[in-house]
C-alpha cells in the first residue's frame, strides 16, 4: 500500500471543488458522486477536514461543507495530516540496544540520542513533508483550473446546484445533514 | 505500517557491521544473532542486497558477506530501492477522469498530462528520495562509530570470529552455505 493513501487523494480530489466560492455547499455525497467514488469512504474523510479545520459543516437541510479557510493557506501536508494523523515514514525499534557484546544490558553510549539510522531517515521525512508543506490547494485548483474549458465550471455548478435542489426540504425526507 | 519496513531497518543494521574492514565475511545468521534479530527475516533480505550490487556472497563453508563497493558509494536509497522494490508514495487513481458531468467518457483535456495531485506527491516522493540518495553507508557508520569505545569495534570482530569459527569445516556440518 502507498504511504499516502486513497483516502488522501479522494479528500484532496474533493476539496479541490470546494476551493471555487460558487461552488455552494455540496455534501460529502454530492462531491463523492460528482467524482465516481464510494460515497461512504468520502463521508469518513469529512469529519478529519473539519477536525483539522479545513473544512466547516453548514448546517441546514441544503447544508454541506465549505472550506474554513482561503485555499492559499491550506497546504498538502495539512491535508495528509489531518486524513493519514500520525503516520511516520520509518518506525525505529532501536535495534542498537540488542548488540549480542552487551549481553543483558546495552550501555548508555550505545542508545543514548536518536540512532543515525532513524535521524537519516527523519531527515528524509523532513524533505518529503517540506515538500507538502509547499503546495498550497490554492495552486493546484489553479494547476487543474488552466487546463478546465471555461464552459466545465458552469458544468459542474449546475451539476452540484440540481444535488442541492436534490435536498431541498419536502424532496428527499431522508436526506437531512451534510454529511450523507 | 510505516513505509520503509523493517526490512530496510534490519538490512542497514546488518550492512553496518559490513563496513569495518575487519569483520571477516559473517553469514547473514551471524549478523542476525549478533543483533538479537530473526535470522530467517534478515535470510531473506541479503539475495536482495546481493542482486542489487550492494553485498557479495563469498564462497566456503567460512564464508559469508561482504560489501560488493565503497561504502562511501553506498546511499540509503540504494538501500531502499534494493530491499523495498518499486513502491510509490503515492499511488494515483486517475480519479480527475470520473467525474460525473463528462458522461461515458473524459474529455482529453482531463486527463492529459500528469493529474496537478500526482504531480504534486511526485514531487515530494523526489524530495524523500533526494534526501536518501545524499546519505551514505559510510557516513552513516561514521555517526554509529564515533559513539563506540575503541574496544567495542574489537569486541565485535571477535564476536564474529567465534562464530566463523564455528563454521569450519567437521565443526557444524550442516550450515554450509552463506546465507544460512
Amino acid at each position: 500500500m502507498a504511504f499516502i493513501t486513497s483516502s488522501v487523494e479522494y479528500g484532496l480530489h474533493c476539496l479541490l471543488w470546494l476551493v471555487d466560492p460558487d461552488c455552494g455547499q455540496p455534501s460529502s455525497r454530492d462531491l463523492a458522486e460528482l467524482q465516481g467514488v464510494s460515497p461512504s469512504f468520502v463521508a469518513k474523510i469529512f469529519p478529519k477536514l473539519e477536525k483539522a479545520g479545513i473544512v466547516r459543516a453548514a448546517q441546514g437541510v441544503r447544508g454541506g461543507y465549505r472550506l474554513a479557510r482561503d485555499p492559499a493557506e491550506i497546504s498538502l501536508l495539512d491535508i495528509v495530516d489531518a486524513i493519514e494523523g500520525d503516520k511516520p515514514l520509518f518506525d525505529c525499534q532501536e535495534i542498537r540496544g540488542r548488540c549480542a557484546v552487551f549481553g543483558d544490558s546495552a550501555p548508555r553510549w550505545a542508545t543514548q540520542g536518536v540512532c543515525a539510522i532513524h535521524a537519516a531517515m527523519l531527515r528524509a521525512e523532513t524533505a518529503m513533508r517540506d515538500s507538502l508543506a509547499a503546495e498550497s490547494l490554492a495552486h493546484i485548483a489553479a494547476t487543474v483550473g488552466r487546463k478546465a474549458p471555461a464552459d466545465f465550471t458552469r458544468e459542474v455548478r449546475t451539476w452540484l446546484d440540481g444535488k442541492a435542489a436534490g435536498r431541498a426540504p419536502g424532496r428527499t425526507p431522508r436526506r437531512r445533514n451534510a454529511s450523507t
